[in-house]
């Protein structure tokens, strides 16, 4: 059965809503405080002050999102058609990425728990691992990916350049264990080192 | 009155809005678990896994949705341009696609309940069917598809492959009369029937 | 000031999204009704039987925001370009969409209320009014509109064909003060009236 | 390490999707009225009628973010490519749009709370910097912009029509210390002012 190619336009609109109805939701979450004389804005103040931890976790998931929907615009944007295998890894990805709002929301209630650092940071794994694998699958074929991208043959560096992010992600987790604080140095930097331009080019 | 054609892109912008706002909900419906000691690690990880069988149901509705999605992408991508029948046929399908979770819910906290069973399945039929009316109503127009899935006149064994989806469902329906396992064995395999790859062509 | 004018892609993909919004947030209000014994298949039918009215309200509902958007579809299908004032129309017209499920909660719970009627019946006059502006504005200018559908003077039987579809609303409140059941004859009849391919067209 | 350009399509798709969620979700938050006799349509439209602040502030926050799309919508419209500042810029922007909702229901339940009155008007002037400060890294660049809204030199007229936008909003947040009546004046007329067509151009 010979491979049917599909244009990327519906992958990348598809994908599109997705992130966006993630990033909106995000944000409607929070709610008027009640205060007792409507005009005394020093109270209204200090109550919407009292939420700012909740301002902050709504924070990070924007960013972690953002990032990972960078990272898919600069990833899809090489590509010149898909074929089943990438629509069916990137409807994975999808998966994955839907799922983030609910770690962020244990990690954001109990963020000391090591249950909840390793759940937020095995997800996160799971979503950069899932690149790697469509990286590792697309990079080859010649009628998917632009003539620049194609890397004929992976060498030793290359699989060390394709899995960094994932592995980085382990890393990680695997500190968190010594100090829950190690967990919050990786969650901050790892997106900040995956928004490089360029860092998905492996040639 | 003379057919009007129509540009097919708002159609599939539209499908995949609707598909997109769909799955980005069944997840967003988990809550994070009350704990007493907000480090406790254990405690935390029961409370997680035990909401393990509403992953389930969201991850099964999740790869449903996805999968009539990749059957929408695959089905339209040979469309050249649609008509207003389409547009309705296309309007009736998200109508049932929207009505999924639903049937998605019941199932979930009835599951071996025969009337949920039917509901869900029915719901299924109905969706492959209104695939099976459009291949019917367009393969013949060389206005609207491309070419190579020209179908000039349906034979019987056209009309077997063409009605194959949503017979299986009726008879996954009735075969969940004897038992409702036999129902679960349909449920999970019609999918990954569905997602094969040149499914969608007839000739 | 020279008027400036835009391509037309992101005014469809936008309302595009608006309506995908609307219709699927209107399935998911259904929740699984409790019985007591889970296998019990007769008495679930008997409750997912009792909020068969919920379902006619959301697929008439459904089906209303559906013919909108199909005649959104056809009326932009021959734009070449927009400007300014069809933008800002155009925003004007999807905030009455987005209005709709407002009415038509309000229907569902009180259908033979006059208030309730006049409510729903004035918020789709508002919207085919709003079309017919459009038409009224744009038709006559050669840089937004196809060739074909351009009208270099409208003549009285023109402006009937315009006003047709806002003024038989207003006739269908008329009649609903003899009797609300003339309102459902108008609220059914008229979208299927508006989904006649070809009637946005003038000459 | 050279800039990587990307289409802006995306970019546009994404944003569309953000803005057409919030707006959606906007009305969405009308709940019908409880009244004693399903048929007093006197006593309906009375509470209909009670909930008009509600309208108004649903109204006033649709129009607000609709004229943040238009200018989306112009700014971007001049674009030929885009780079990953204006992608990272563009998130920021959203991040801030999608928090608006929250301003606007803190203003709408305490109106002459002069907290409530910075939230929202700090939001609006942030909104704009960010438009601002993307024109600003922008219209040198002849990689990303269509040539005749390139500007070689920035002079001070060119800075004050940057900058506009947001300083008048931090004027209007001034002047709402003397009255929040000011406020309010600002609020309404900046929206106005920020719709007309041609202002986002330079030269």
């Amino acid at each position: 059965m010979p491979t049917i190619y599909l244009s990327k336009m519906r992958l990348e609109a598809f994908s599109d809503a997705v992130f966006a109805i993630l990033m909106t939701l995000l944000v409607l979450e929070l709610k008027t405080p009640l205060i007792s004389d409507p005009n005394d804005s020093h109270s209204l103040l200090e109550k919407l002050a009292s939420v700012t931890p909740k301002y902050l976790v709504g924070t990070i998931s924007f960013v972690s999102i953002s990032v990972i929907w960078i990272n898919h615009y600069n990833f899809f944007h090489h590509f010149k058609l898909i074929n089943h295998i990438i629509l069916f890894l990137n409807v994975v990805l999808l998966l994955a990425v839907t799922f983030l709002p609910y770690p962020t929301a244990v990690i954001g209630d109990y963020p000391l728990n090591e249950t909840a650092i390793v759940l937020y940071g095995g997800t996160m794994f799971f979503i950069y691992l899932i690149f790697s694998l469509m990286k590792l699958y697309a990079y080859k074929d010649a009628k998917m990916i632009e003539d620049d991208y194609i890397v004929d043959e992976f060498k030793m560096s290359d699989y060390i350049k394709l899995f960094i992010s994932p592995v980085l992600y382990l890393i990680t987790i695997a500190f968190s264990f010594l100090h829950p604080y190690f967990a919050y140095i990786g969650f901050i930097l790892l997106p900040v080192y995956n928004v490089i331009p360029g860092r998905c080019r492996i040639r």
